[in-house]
């Protein structure tokens, strides 16, 4: 009887023109995409098993998936016959053979996204798919203020997507930072695990902070109030990058 | 009567999404999406005419346009009104009042292009639309040797596309040089006018070069021939960028 290996690989997809991660019958999807190639690649179906099931138009610079197989292909062929046969929004970056047990979803100790933000104006047609452009004055001080109050645990009812089914929403956010190069604003945020839309949603609520329409301080109230309409609106995805996980 | 103004306008756009410059029913084009836009703010139809006619994939760092209009309206607001209706792959950098007499493509003293190839593995996601992509070993010396043989006035028959209908085949090449920084090698070409895919066609012959399959000292004889069969094939159009039109 044929070895089932347990194949881990790092992905890296430019998220503009997927409708997300998640398989939808009629729709381009990083994982239909990604399903696809592996089973012709494998000569059986698979299903691939993502850290995060990014949103429409969110990018990845580091997405890990595990795939289990029977199929006796080494890593190394197995990487370069991928990268031959995705299309040029997905990139495969590493695949290794994994221990049996090794699920990249449940195992995950973290995962570190960031989200882009850019002032220059006018916004370069090269850069509209991958930040988001205001034209607003961004008060620095007041949005990295706002942003220490999300470390921590915390409930984030107030920054949950509306429609999720989640067992609890408390989440620990272990790091959320604000940097400025230039032009450019990068929002750091690393946690446990995140609720549907919880990055983009406290990207709104900062956004709100740095344009002088809510006090840094209000912050801890808007997380007490576990409540959706007391905190920002979702930022658009396509500032938004999964960064990294870790394991 | 009212007075009929010509406005300049400069444009960056990222070609990736478009089927060029040119009009053509049924097709999303760069001066389609643009007259659209024009006509709708000045109130009447207008027809544009571009320094350059881009192909399918080319992008646009500084593209030149211009326009004629008799509604009095300020170019400031001409720029912004033009910014909030263009699609977020145009992107308008200024417009201004023009002499009567300005006429965007007759009047260029010359153009210049900037093609950006590739050579880190595996490609970024994010850069697939924007640079070709190559794995193999670039030999920069005969490549940099190869690019000063185009500088000068020549018949570049060998580097025509076909289907061309040209009064004379005959164009000055001002500058033609390749430049290394880490990973990315940029091809600089300026000239006074340039034959249908005479950028790319020079540099899918320098690839030849690069990858050693073409003596840098065979150019010379490549241009005298006048035979498209004795040059290189055409570089894909995602690496290359108009960069500044002079007037």
């Amino acid at each position: 009887m044929p070895i089932t290996r347990n194949i881990k690989i790092t992905l890296a997809y430019d998220g503009s023109a997927f409708f997300g991660w998640q398989i939808q019958p009629g729709q381009r999807t990083v994982q239909g995409t990604l399903e696809g190639c592996l089973s012709r690649i494998l000569g059986h179906r698979v299903s691939v098993i993502a850290a995060g099931r990014t949103d429409t138009g969110v990018h990845a610079l580091s997405q890990v998936i595990n795939v289990h197989t029977h199929t006796p292909i080494p890593t190394d062929r197995l990487l370069s016959a991928l990268n031959n046969m995705l299309p040029h929004d997905i990139t495969a970056l590493s695949a290794d053979t994994a221990a049996p047990e090794f699920h990249a979803r449940y195992m995950t100790q973290s995962k570190q996204y960031v989200y882009i933000i850019d002032t220059a104006g006018p916004i370069s047609p090269f850069l509209s798919r991958y930040v988001l452009h205001v034209e607003y004055k961004i008060d620095m001080c007041a949005m990295e203020k706002a942003a220490g109050y999300f470390v921590g645990e915390h409930d984030f009812t107030s920054f949950m997507g509306t429609g999720s089914c989640v067992k609890t929403t408390l989440r620990r956010v272990r790091a959320s930072e604000v940097i400025q190069k230039k032009s450019k604003i990068y929002y750091f945020i690393e946690g446990d695990g995140f609720l549907r839309h919880m990055v983009r949603n406290i990207v709104g609520t900062l956004l709100l902070v740095a344009r002088g329409k809510l006090d840094p301080d209000d912050i801890p109230q808007i997380i007490k109030n576990r409540d959706r309409s007391c905190a920002g609106p979702t930022a658009p995805a396509r500032g938004l990058y999964l960064f990294k996980v870790n394991y």
